[in-house]
């Protein structure tokens, strides 16, 4: 039987594999479990035998030349990070990939659930009734717009940019996207407008953030890129708070430019007494968006799948391949917490 | 000049009509402005030489012999009260219309706001945040749930109703839909599958009530409907509070069976110290869904267009037009506030 | 029972019921079933007791005021021709309708096969191929074109229209329609561009003719109008021949100025020696665009589903009603074959 | 100015490059033209210099280490041929691609357009037109069937299948895939129902086959595959004419059990005497589905774009990468013309 390390801390196998779909991985497959620091003191057999590796275990160049047999290693983690000699595994033909995708669908319903929160004023209305201080019908409405036929803004057009402009396309919105490792057509091509970062801030009514995070970007939505907003435009923040100056964002909010929503925090959790706890127009979700249980269920379907491809000879396809020109690059923290 | 007669109160010409809007009516017809009380004392020449009336008020038959020109009558309201001689109208080819369905696409984009948050506790998870007792990642989503894939229903499949199933359309959801008005292939060919009541409100995970109030369904989701629903069902209410026995919805949610939103309640403000105010997993909304300025300067657009296909010798097109057979049924009650 | 008039002529039951629905039809209703022209013959008991008809005969004053249980004429046929006393049924609310949208659909499917067919050369294609003549590749496609992106017009945007706007979607056309009985914002709402004759005709690369005949714009189509095309458009008439100088279409073609296709013929069947039989960038279709036994159940499905609303007491739906205003201006020619 | 070898023949650089794309490609880059063979006699210092080439020349492995600044071949021919040494050049991270999906659109809607003809018989109705023995309405429509609603199956869901797809979605199909080389979840998350080729052959009213060939399944469509399709089954060879016995294919439309229609043939061109030049219930097209000049200029397009990612240190994108682990299966015949 082919031989897999599994090593997926700070995952588990019960978390990203459904009960049935665990019982087939261990009927399909000879599993060595092993604490992630502990993968170089596997048995010889199973390090020379191991054809795949699920987890994103610290792997030097010493080892790799034990792991003679490996085809692929299975990141489920969902971040690369900078502890496997990628240059040696892209020569050795090893394909390194991650299932994040898994976690793009149910951050856009999040995302669109924010989006319309921030339009529509739920959560301060409901808060509002709760305190016998609501106001009924049109003059509860002052501020509220319609999603339809608003200039929408995505700042990074992967998975989640994708999936997001999914779910939106009902609402007609004038898209424009900014993502400046893609062609322009290719944005044409799916049906949305490419643009500058300075026109994507400065002509939208609602900006959803998507972009990962690499060695380039860090900080990049800083106060000048609030000051360009549109008064009363909606920030949506969802892949990582190292894309914005954090500061910066809530000041804006408190200005009074902005509302904002934000799904990710530059601690987290937050200290107790920091001010964002009680900013007004702002949405908290405490780095919810994506850790669903569906969601890490998906992943296991998707290990599943591509190890099926790959016991055929064929590449993998449901996860995402790291690929040699920008693995170097990437620096989205990984998650301590599942 | 064509005349009109207006008296649209609870409504306002300046609330329906966008300023060059209005500038536009003012232009292209002769206005006779009344108190909807008043309009029996009109000079004789604007009653019998008005073609269209902007408004709903009580016309009996003596003033409707006075009325020799009209051809529609505009109820800007929305909702068509027992307080006009409609068979006759129906007789003399007098349109009554009613251009609700501006209301549709706002209150569709709020209840889907409301059904993400049902899914994904937002409203819950922000007010935790505030309060220092926030859940972080996959521990805050033991109950979360996509929408994508999940099965929904519809319970009415007017206007609104297929503006939500316009939005829900990406979430590929298995939708049913009970309107007891519409032939089944009606649905069908919609795209959604035809069911019964008691299909609807046992195989959903979520369930949305659009139907609008006639003299046969009052109250028809009852203690009994609402025993009939999936444990950890979301249910959002949307058309009118009269749809449901509302101590039996606020029932359900208090034990747990489902969580639930409502943006229509029995009495309009509810009262200071009513139980709905506290009660927990339910989401309140105070009337807000239709009553945006979008919505009703809508309204007034729609009103523009369906006068100019009149003038033309056209029926109108874009307002709803009352009908013979189901006139008398219509038993939505009207707003007194806007 | 309910009682039902038939005299459907030229259609007949078997052609427009499936087998299992005319059982149904039976088993529901007392059905009376006569010639056209005998109708007025029918027992006084039959005629006064009939709810419905099924058939477009002639009916007088005389004969309609015998026909006193009467709620609907389902005009099966699917023209509205000047043999009723329309005022008198719309003052009794007795409905007209017509199932022709059953045809939409069939006509749809095959007008988009035309255009696919004059932007690739299919049919010239094969022809050359059976004759040993074809060429190859590139060299044969140096007047092909992709209808991707291509500009359209839609002449008319009545059910057939829509069904071809439908179908059109994954093009992504550059769509502009014509028509004056529309108000511009509803034709933006579908997703198109209203736009006058003048623009559809001369900035289109194909055109749909797909309007419907009235006293008002019979022959539109004309040699100016034929005149604004673009050099190599591909025009397709769909609806009607009247709506054309079909020499002048003819000519155009001949010309070399447009490509055309015609399922409508100004007789049918053409005259055996008529120049269009042998006309080249010219395709023929014997008035077979609709008339698919798959269309004709179709709308004996409409006719049932409609009788059981009107026996509820709600009025039809699936049926399309005749317009007290629109019902003296409808000009389309009835089909003596079906 | 970064160093290209440009030698794509059969294609040329004015077929693939719209004027503009010609000048903006010589702007950027210094380009040196040569014939495939002579590749080897370019100067020492373009192919150390060269970072590119445009085309398909042979490549041995004593040419490819003087390519010491090679970092992509654009394979413009779209299909990889056994002529480099594809291993060296994987291991030292050079990528090849094909930019064949530029003829994914124009291949699926001349195959749409295929499929309404031997649904509605377009070709052979105006064939009858022209010679004087066409029948009109219904009578000629005893075969015809609507497209919407019916079963289709696609043999391969390559990006021609997934453009097929696009283009059949507004019908409504009940879609089947057969694709070996895919996940059963790929297909299904894309809204088709994955399949065995037994069930897309038995159960399809419409079979697209768009499959690429491999050394694995050259004729896998042979006579035991045409006996299972249903009776009257409509059968459109888009691909390649390897993946069909295409005797048996003619046989089975000889028989009358199928209709088809075929883009590509085993002898290109056909012999002047071949049977299938007269075959009945067969639609013939000369390998134009995919050689429009718009496909090519995509091409073009493509080509620039890539560049311009690659230039940034990024991986190309718009182009399909060969893989690895299937570049040794693949076995589609090269075209020798355009």
């Amino acid at each position: 039987m082919t031989r897999i390390i599994a090593a997926p801390e700070p995952r588990t196998l019960d978390l990203i594999f459904r009960p049935d779909a665990l019982a087939t991985l261990r009927s399909r497959y000879d599993i060595h479990e092993c604490a992630a620091s502990d993968i170089a003191d596997a048995p010889e057999d199973v390090l020379s035998e191991a054809r795949y590796i699920i987890g994103q275990p610290t792997i030097d160049a010493t080892l790799l030349d034990r792991l003679t047999s490996l085809r692929c290693v299975f990141n489920v983690e969902g971040n690369l990070m900078d502890n496997m000699p990628y240059d040696r595994l892209f020569e050795r033909g090893i394909h390194t990939v991650t299932p994040g995708a898994v976690f793009a669908l149910p951050v856009a319903e999040l995302g669109l659930g924010l989006a319309l929160d921030l339009l529509r004023g739920i959560t301060d209305a409901d808060l509002a009734f709760r305190e016998n201080r609501e106001t009924w019908g049109l003059e509860s409405n002052r501020e509220a717009r319609l999603l339809t036929g608003a200039e929408v803004g995505l700042i990074g057009y992967g998975d989640l940019g994708k999936a997001l402009h999914r779910l939106l396309a009902p609402f007609r919105p004038k898209l424009r996207v900014f993502d400046p490792w893609l062609p322009s057509s290719f944005i044409t091509d799916a049906g949305a407008e490419p643009a500058s970062l300075e026109t994507v801030l400065s002509e939208s009514d609602v900006i959803f953030t998507v972009a990962g995070i690499t060695s380039q970007n860090r900080g990049f939505l800083d106060a000048g890129a609030f000051g360009l907003m549109r008064q009363g435009a909606a920030f949506i923040l969802l892949s990582r708070a190292e894309a914005v100056d954090f500061e910066a964002m809530t000041d804006a909010v408190r200005s009074g430019r902005i509302r904002a929503a934000s799904d990710v925090f530059p601690e987290e959790p937050m200290p107790p007494d920091h001010p964002v706890r009680n900013l007004k127009d702002f949405i908290r979700s405490a780095h919810r968006a994506g850790a669903l249980t569906q969601a890490f269920y998906l992943m296991g379907e998707y290990v599943l799948e591509d190890l099926a491809l790959l016991d055929q000879g064929l590449p993998p396809l449901r996860c995402r391949r790291a690929e040699r020109e920008t693995v170097s690059l990437m620096r989205s923290k990984p998650v301590e917490l599942n």
